[in-house]
């Protein structure tokens, strides 16, 4: 298995670091480049990553900018940075020349806002410039930041053999081409057709007569989770951009949508572990700091809330009474995992439109569940702090706090991101530290007052 | 925006549904086809699993099998599981005749062993079954559990218009061509080229000629994630599948790529919650207990264990210093917290084959991160004890535990993980109940101890 997937699957070894960084210091360009023209420009955007600086932008460079360009952007942000602060604003114009117009726009916005101008200003290509100024007008997390201009458009009254010979021209600029999209004379979106169909119809059919009307699309200001929900769900691989007055504006493909869905399944995933920025792990500690800490700070300040409660309570309660204390982390941690498990389920179902029926009816249901499973861990705890202490009023006391904590916990994590998300806030924010905190507070006053009114003291 | 987004963006709305059950009770098959067939098969079924399972079975039944079929692959596996159950061997053979064959194996692949010939037997087209029995042979979470069968394929030797001529027969087949890929007459892969070559190349030209050499494949046997990878890094929209001699065997497109991705987002996703199986919000009360019953009992284990560490130092303590254990909520939420998030950046770094260098570099990294991290956060406890207890002594016991205990659990967040993966096992079941649980428990003997040195008692 592993043999014959190296043909695809690129391995970063240190040794070819090594070899890259020898080759560099001795110059050799000639087998620099032979080297590296043997891999995708996925992986030299890899390479380029583990490299310094000054050896990255040595090959950047050296390989002609049909390669580099493509390189720049799969390189890390914030290697990608970098190496265009060190290029020229014609350089960079180069660069962007060679690319669709949406990877373009994506890596001109990136540039501090004197630059963009700089770089606008030195692209030849003036319907490239000017589509590429158009792109950069869209918000970056709506359709319009998603689409590219390239697309192949044909008018409904051509016929087939027209429609073949013209659409030789254009197809040179797109690299898949997917669909074929039939406009009016007007430029409105009437409808599409595949290559497929027109090389399977007879040459004298108008385009009209072959054209499916109904066709897909998405409004320009559509959010661009939204566009990732509806071309997963229809196993769309591109799909026509349009504004209010339907007229085509560009199309989305489905590799843009891959990384859509990737990013926000990894924020999501991020914001539960309770990290705030979209940082990985080869970033700097002080980054990491930032995403990590403000989260942790809200723990810290949980964790004083808890110890000025069970202060308060220390005060009121018999010496007799002080192992309810030993409890607390347990309490604590039963607390915080349902309130997880909920918040998770609920996210999810949010994130994939699958939260039908009204918020009582999830509460009710959360209730149920919390209930079952409070019932089960709490006889195990019963039995436990029985066989331990031999007080029967006590073990009782804590378990069915128990009951109580883990079905208020299982109601806080299934109602806190149903509000949030009527609110129209992500309720991804709601599970991880943000629920373990308050679910960990709210759990120890629970269990105290209940034990405290069980036991009678 | 709202408005133009309906064309594509469907409303699965309470009146929509009542509306459906009405025309099932009158019997209004007109009506009801003629509803239904305004709406996309994905949407269909969504309606479908909202129905009880006789109204579901009704409309199945009433609409044409090249709808059912489709409707059928988008259905809640439960829903689809009871509705094959209900309907006879010929009957799900002639829904599966309608499909692709990715997708039929699939769904026989759901069935009972004993109904899976029962159906297979039942197929007519002789092709069809063939390459469905193939496709049942390879593991599901392999390249040959994702790939189908239909492909367009070409042989190197053919012109370009003898080959335009034969594909009109296959793309038939075939509802997106992507790639042609070029085979030899011994039916290896030597090469692919697009539909737009073929078109814009001239019809003398031999394939071989035009095609181009350097084809990405994988092996049928290679993980079903690692291919989603390799597609998702290299954009590509189909890749071919080969066996270990090269031999075409079939194609895995990028929508099913798609759906490989989301699952193992939800499945990481889930674990970091603390849920092991894939469920979700509308599943029946035991299946979600089953699913989070495992990981509360770990926590409550973990909780027990705490009580006991605490109830050994209780006994040790002078009464003074009974107030560290008012802190132990605190310090067990910090531990947790530090663990889960440094855990859930080794995950996503791995999941991202992002994670290069040394284990021994990535734990000195998080222990300066944590270092940092901890010192900043321990000031602010520090302050905060002084100034509640007045006890000096006692601020710096419980603050230097802090900082000793959030190392510590970084540490144990970033060692468990690339420990797991060195073994093999998939480490996303580290983050979540699995590091809180034992870092809870780490964390609250770390402190008891090094606070009982501090203070010398």
């Amino acid at each position: 298995m592993e043999e014959t997937q190296e043909n695809i699957q690129f391995q970063l070894t240190n040794e070819l670091i090594e070899n890259v960084k020898a080759l560099i210091i001795n110059n050799d360009d000639e087998a620099l480049k032979r080297l590296l023209n043997e891999f995708h420009y996925a992986d030299i955007a890899e390479i380029l990553d583990e490299l310094n600086f000054e050896d990255a932008i040595y090959i950047i460079k050296l390989l002609d900018s049909e390669t580099t360009s493509d390189i720049l952007t799969e390189l890390d942000e914030d290697v990608r940075e970098k190496i265009l602060d060190n290029l020229s604003a014609k350089e960079i114009a180069e660069e962007v020349e060679e690319l669709d117009t949406d990877d373009a726009a994506d890596i001109i916005a990136e540039l501090p806002e004197e630059r963009q101008e700089a770089v606008i200003s030195q692209i030849e290509d003036e319907e490239h410039k000017a589509e590429i100024q158009e792109l950069l007008t869209y918000d970056e997390d709506t359709a319009g930041g998603l689409m590219a201009k390239e697309l192949v458009k044909v008018y409904g009254t051509w016929t087939v053999a027209g429609c073949i010979r013209r659409i030789r021209g254009q197809a040179k600029d797109v690299s898949r081409v997917h669909s074929i999209y039939v406009v009016s004379k007007e430029e409105k979106l009437i409808g599409r057709l595949s290559l497929k169909d027109l090389i399977t119809a007879k040459s004298d059919q108008r385009i009209t007569d072959i054209a499916k009307e109904n066709v897909d699309f998405v409004n320009v200001n559509d959010d661009a989770e939204d566009v990732a929900k509806v071309m997963a769900k229809y196993d769309l691989e591109a799909i026509p951009v349009v504004d209010d007055e339907q007229t085509l504006l560009g199309r989305i493909t489905i590799d843009d949508i891959v990384d859509v869905l990737k990013e926000e399944a990894e924020k999501d995933y991020q914001l539960a572990a309770g990290i705030t920025q979209d940082v990985d792990s080869d970033d700097s500690i002080i980054e990491l700091t930032r995403a990590r800490l403000p989260w942790l700070f809200l723990g810290l300040i949980g964790g004083v809330g808890a110890f000025i409660i069970m202060h308060y309570f220390e005060g009121s309660l018999p010496k007799e009474a002080f192992v309810l204390f030993l409890f607390t982390p347990l309490i604590a941690a039963m607390a915080g995992n349902v309130g997880v498990q909920s918040s998770a389920i609920i996210v999810q179902g949010l994130a994939n439109d699958d939260v039908k029926g009204s918020i009582n009816n999830r509460l009710i249901k959360e209730m149920l569940l919390a209930t079952l499973n409070g019932i089960i861990l709490s006889v195990f705890l019963f039995l436990f702090v029985f066989a331990w202490e031999q007080r029967f009023e006590l073990a009782l006391a804590i378990s069915i706090s128990l009951v109580a904590v883990i079905i208020i916990a299982g109601l806080i994590g299934t109602f806190i991101p149903l509000f949030l998300h009527k609110r129209g806030i992500d309720p991804a924010i709601a599970t991880g530290p943000f629920i373990t905190t308050s679910n960990d507070i709210f759990g120890i006053v629970i269990y105290l007052i209940i034990s405290k009114l069980i036991l009678g003291i």
